[in-house]
């Protein structure tokens, strides 16, 4: 038997994707659709940044399946710069940190452990790669990691059920919460995984993006326990490069390391064989962070936070619960408080939810259920990101702006949430 | 248990990206090295393509998960013109041909059967999604397809011995042997693969670099079989851009062929997102085939022919077998005529084989069983398309020659073959 001759479910395009492409599709026949669905940061790339891929196209044959030597160590660089000391020999790069978690995948042994809502992605390529995942929910305060207690008893449930829980996938910053787990946190995980014997996969790649470095530590798993923990990123958020594909992963130091950093680079050989040459100078440049990327990476991670807050002052206000974001951005709000008005409207669970925002409210969103949260609840992912403008000009003024959610491009747009979710709430009380 | 508990072997990098970063560290450290370890084709990138690059650049958003509108039209007018009417929702891209056979492969149910000797990277990438793989002799006259007779026997023993075979991947022109299966042979084939169910994936990317068209017909098993053939195809060959890593494949049309696409989308869209932005530009304009495309592919397809040619003489000289190569930029010979001679210096096996050329004779060569053949055989993968020169100049004037192998940069280089060939055969008699 196969892998997969018992494929998981129907073949679809991951959720976040299909809904992109369903908006584009509605956007080009006319429809108006404020566009919550997808975590894109949507800026443009940067001037140096586009230097360098030009620069860099001359780059036609085939580089090395890790990344260039000058590529590896400006990653080491940047992760030496985050308290983690790196040999270039730890870095591998590939098209985006998403076949990179897949490579993961198919290496490591076991079972695999998840939060619960997380990425969209991360249980697919399990399934991928023929493991069980186990969700674990998310502590009130944060997400991207699961409750403490939770994680002991999933552990336990999942053996008792013939399961082998070995890998723990967290994500600091957390998509889709746009939290940030609090350090003490993190070292109590940390201290689960290692009698466990747990190896951690922190998914980082919203790390440069904390709305507020100085009341937002960020730590990461790797510091805590360096022998077990690879790191995940790139720079599909950090300067929204979705579309250039450039990930990267930091696997640790030693024997245990090595083993994997081989395994990883195997299946990348077999699987895309590299990076794309002018994507690689690109990488080594942005990731040796000199002044004129640092600044962009500020500038970005303020829009982002300005636009997260007003989106969640929205959301409160119309009645729901929801996290504070401080990092990345993205809302994660709970309408719980408000299930007897929105049952009204028919709306009692999160694809109702996700479906009465698109149709009666023109916005779309992400159910949380794609996200492997529980399908009854009425929560959503809401991307903030996507509202910066459609035009190069628009967006560089919203990153610009002292307030941009006052830029009138913006303000019609959050008037335009405001109003749609005045229509899932109206006449209730919280 | 999952898919890889039992990983099919210890962790190793793709042996032909192995051998190009080793034989780059050696002559980094000064070696002069002969390479034709590597199947690439190394080229300059034409102005027209590097101005496509820059003109994508800031598609710096991610795209649709199967490829632009745009791009997949090109891509199925590309096949229109070979005798494949195409809608463009048979079309999906991805960042090389290579995660794109690996996606079917995951989709795919049942086990592989593949020519032997093959490309490297088919057998694990079956392994990788949990396959086994049964490789079968090809004929005499040709590579990339299985001797008919051999295929019927391989399916019954794989059938004997637990197995279920029901893909059977051709190379159309072959990677190693540098040949065209000839139509005829394409259909006995196809006919077998009807009788038996398979589905057949065509791995085409060396299609356009035939180099004489009229003297080597192409016959797409696509075209006996419609309804059972997925085409692979990629832009790393033909027009050397391996390093940007462009690649699509074709599904059938109908039912069965929007099943496999959405399988792959849907793999696509939890592995690796999209084609990058700016390299969905170059491909559909590169798919598009303006007159400087059709001229690049046909200089670059006499250039690869006289090499080829050139270097086929050469070891047939020495006393090797080898099929007269008609296609790409490979040949394949056996040294089995040479045998005592070649045992005399230690030669006795395919590792053996390739260790001389590197140790004494300073060539590098993919041996035979890195290709799942008989690791007995004295028998090599050499690429030709590396001896074009180092420099852009250098390949430029290749490319313009009226008989390349008489540049001085290339003569030279068939001579340091010819005289390491001598080392090998010398002294003896075939």
């Amino acid at each position: 038997m196969t892998a997969l001759a018992a494929p998981p479910r129907r073949w679809r395009t991951s959720p976040n994707l299909a809904i992109n492409e369903m908006v584009a599709r509605r956007r080009a026949a006319g429809e108006q659709i404020v566009h919550l669905g997808f975590g894109e940061a949507r800026l443009p790339a940067s001037e140096p940044l586009l230097r360098r891929l030009v620069d860099g196209a001359g780059r036609n044959t085939y580089g090395p399946v890790a990344g260039t030597p000058e590529l590896r160590a400006a990653v080491a660089g940047y992760f030496g710069r985050r308290r983690l000391a790196t040999d270039p020999e730890q870095v591998v790069a590939g098209p985006g940190s998403k076949p990179l978690l897949m490579a993961l995948n198919l290496v490591l042994p076991g079972d695999v452990l998840l939060p619960r809502p997380c990425w969209n992605s991360y249980a697919p390529q399990a399934a991928l790669a023929g493991k069980r995942a186990f969700g674990v929910p998310i502590p009130a305060e944060c997400g991207g990691v699961p409750d403490p207690d939770g994680l002991r008893r999933a552990i336990q449930a999942a053996r008792a059920g013939g399961g082998d829980p070995r890998t723990l996938v967290l994500t600091v910053p957390d998509n889709p919460t746009g939290t940030v787990a609090p350090p003490a946190l993190i070292r109590r995980l940390c201290a689960i995984a290692e009698e466990e014997d747990l190896l951690l996969i922190s998914d980082e790649i919203y790390r440069d993006l904390v709305h507020d470095p100085h009341t937002t530590p960020v730590l990461s798993p790797a510091e805590v326990l360096p022998e077990r923990t690879v790191i995940a990123t790139g720079l599909s958020k950090s300067l929204a490069l979705g579309g250039w594909r450039i990930g990267v992963i930091r696997v640790p130091a030693g024997p245990r390391g090595e083993q994997l950093r081989d395994g990883v680079v195997s299946v990348a050989s077999e699987v895309w064989s590299s990076l794309a040459g002018p994507m690689q100078e690109v990488a080594a440049y942005a990731y040796g962070e000199p002044p004129e990327i640092r600044d962009r990476l500020h500038t970005c991670a303020r829009l982002h936070g300005a636009l997260a807050r007003a989106v969640h002052g929205l959301l409160v206000r119309a009645g729901a619960e929801c996290r504070p974001p401080t990092a990345g951005f993205y809302v994660y709000p709970d309408f719980a408080p408000m299930r007897a008005t929105l049952a009204r409207r028919g709306v009692t669970d999160s694809a109702s939810l996700q479906r009465f925002l698109l149709d009666e409210a023109g916005i779309a969103v992400l159910g949380g259920a794609q996200l492997g949260d529980d399908p009854a609840a009425l929560r959503f992912k809401a991307a903030t990101s996507t509202l910066y403008g459609e035009t190069r000009n628009e967006q560089e003024a919203a990153l610009a702006a002292a307030d941009p959610a006052a830029l009138p491009h913006i303000a019609t747009v959050l008037n335009r949430i405001e109003a749609g979710l005045d229509r899932l709430c109206a006449g209730g009380i919280r």
